[in-house]
């Protein structure tokens, strides 16, 4: 497609190739997300349907169920993993913190059960690897929402189509009030490590723009250098309340990122190349609009609003259809374990230079 | 002032108290900015005259005597060392290679005159001492623009109302393609460190986000990171053809960078607060119109384009008549050796940081 057709605007589902079709899932982990966003998500969807809820506890679990017409099965976590009602899903959503990601995969792949499993992949790189090579028989997909949003496609499209010349620089940054935002929830457990893993912020935010990145510039990471810290009492397990860090690519972009779990609720990924710009602002946080403005250097300037009024949703739904599309036709998912596995050692680098003072390379993990 | 009066409009002038007086400068060093920018700026002035012009021959210095209706002497630089018409100036803007400013700045503080000195200072950390040393005695300001754009005035004063909460990160970035902006023109001494110092990039452009920071945020570097490589033949000499740094400020403040001298022409500055965000774009390459957009957490937007179509002439008019307003009425200078002082260990840092892969204090050079 030429750059003029790409600008021509925002394409939709350039990989549905799914006539119909109903993917079952259980949806592993009920927190506000999950019910606030990705039940919503799924019932919106086209290919996939909620059928079963996984929680600590009955009580819990039996709240969806009541609240969700199509979820018919409550479950607890042990029940799920001893293989209750395995007739009634498909495949699994897994949304609990992150270091049970790995104990409710591995369940799933003794199941037999497709995965998608929340970001980060899990709490260490290690548990991510357990993680990956426990469901190595089953398809398993890393659920980075912005891969699936249309606007995001397309800069990628963009950048491989040249518009931008080469790329140079990576802007990016995510910001919210966490404590604000969760108040009244227990998602407090991004302040405890053994369940969030590295840190609160850079594995909760700063994976967006370093994920979203890789994906749009088709690279991968090579070396970080961080900075972090953190003020407030909540903040004292973790080393990261805010935090900034560099990545360098294998093509030799660099990206310059922020993160921070105590600032105005803010998100945006910027792309400077050679011959041009794209910003994509607000983003990650659901904000809509969400405005992709292109810019070259002759002066040429495009804002493409897609007119997308709630892009949280939009973009779950289209997560959720590209994973029912690709497992029910038996493509292969990405992201994959092992993009995700890039990010997990991205990630503890990250932790690691703020710790040493050093730049860390990948390779080197 | 009020947040709501500061977001009425931007002001001008905040620092001016002179009703007339003329500050008579001897020009040294005439390449293109000096010519296209500076002079036609110092024209535009209330209260300077360019009287002089010094370059390194006769035949270079007698092009803009003629070329210019208030310069009627031109002389070499070892007549302006020497002494020869001290009487038809008051100050001199010296705008040579930066390892240059030294010993043009120890001339003029010898014939007892002001100097208005480009940034970076000079080219390494110490020879910018020995400069600041050689200056006491005089009044010694450095060429920072931004500063005196009123802008930029504004969103310092805007930060220190309280507009944007606790400011959390700063994003920045300033790239050119330099080597088709300089094409005819003698410029790339920035590619031989003998006269550029550092390095190409980071020196000549990363310093416009550092300073802006320090200058909107009102604090200094404490420690940096880098990384930066040169990919291009023509950038053999210096590590930086691109570059991306961090900087922890001492309030905890983190700027994310990244400057390069073959990128689309762009430039942009952000603060991201704790209840609230400032983005200055286009900015620091005088492309226009320069909008400032305020958001807070609630929604509130507000863009400040202040009508200005001609931001590079604008901001260099402010800081000449700045710089004579405050030399004529002998009032203190902003800013001053002190300040480029911090900004040249800054640098020094960056460009360490780079080499070694390590964080480096400040305080530790």
């Amino acid at each position: 497609m030429s750059l003029d057709d790409l600008l021509q605007g925002v394409r939709t589902r350039d990989w549905e190739a799914l006539d119909s079709g109903t993917l079952r899932l259980a949806i592993i982990g009920l927190g506000w997300w999950t019910r606030q966003q990705a039940i919503p998500a799924i019932q919106a969807s086209e290919f996939c349907e909620a059928t079963v809820a996984v929680s600590s506890s009955h009580e819990k679990a039996n709240d969806t169920v009541e609240a969700t017409p199509t979820i018919t099965t409550g479950l607890t976590y042990d029940e799920f993993v001893a293989g209750e009602a395995t007739d009634e899903y498909d495949a699994v959503y897994i949304c609990t913190p992150n270091a049970l990601h790995l104990p409710y995969a591995e369940a799933a792949a003794e199941h037999d059960k497709a995965v998608l499993c929340e970001k980060p992949v899990e709490a260490t790189l290690e548990r991510a690897e357990e993680l990956v090579d426990a469901t190595e028989d089953v398809p398993l997909m890393v659920a980075y929402r912005m891969q699936t949003d249309p606007q995001v496609r397309l800069m990628r499209d963009l950048v491989a189509e040249g518009a931008i010349g080469e790329p140079v620089a990576v802007h990016g940054h995510m910001g919210q009030q966490m404590l604000d935002f969760v108040s009244g929830d227990p998602d407090q457990w991004r302040l405890n490590p053994d369940l969030a893993g590295y840190g609160a912020t850079v594995m909760d935010l700063g994976i967006y723009p370093l994920n979203t990145a890789r994906f749009v510039l088709g690279t991968d990471p090579v070396s970080v250098t961080a900075q972090m810290h953190s003020e407030d009492e909540a903040f004292r397990d973790v080393p990261d309340q805010h935090a900034t860090f560099t990545i360098e690519f294998d093509d030799g972009t660099y990206a310059a990122c922020t993160a921070s779990q105590h600032s105005h609720l803010s998100g945006h990924l910027r792309f400077v190349g050679t011959e041009g710009e794209l910003l994509l602002e607000p983003t990650f946080l659901g904000e809509s609009p969400q405005t992709l403005t292109y810019r070259t250097m002759n002066g040429r300037e495009v804002e493409l609003d897609d007119g997308r009024r709630d892009v949280f949703a939009d973009e779950m739904t289209e997560e959720f259809d590209y994973f029912a599309d690709h497992v029910l036709r038996e493509e292969p998912l990405t992201p994959d374990g092992d993009h995700a596995l890039v990010d997990m050692r991205a990630l503890a680098a990250i932790y690691e230079a703020a710790e040493t003072g050093q730049e860390v390379d990948l390779d080197s993990l």
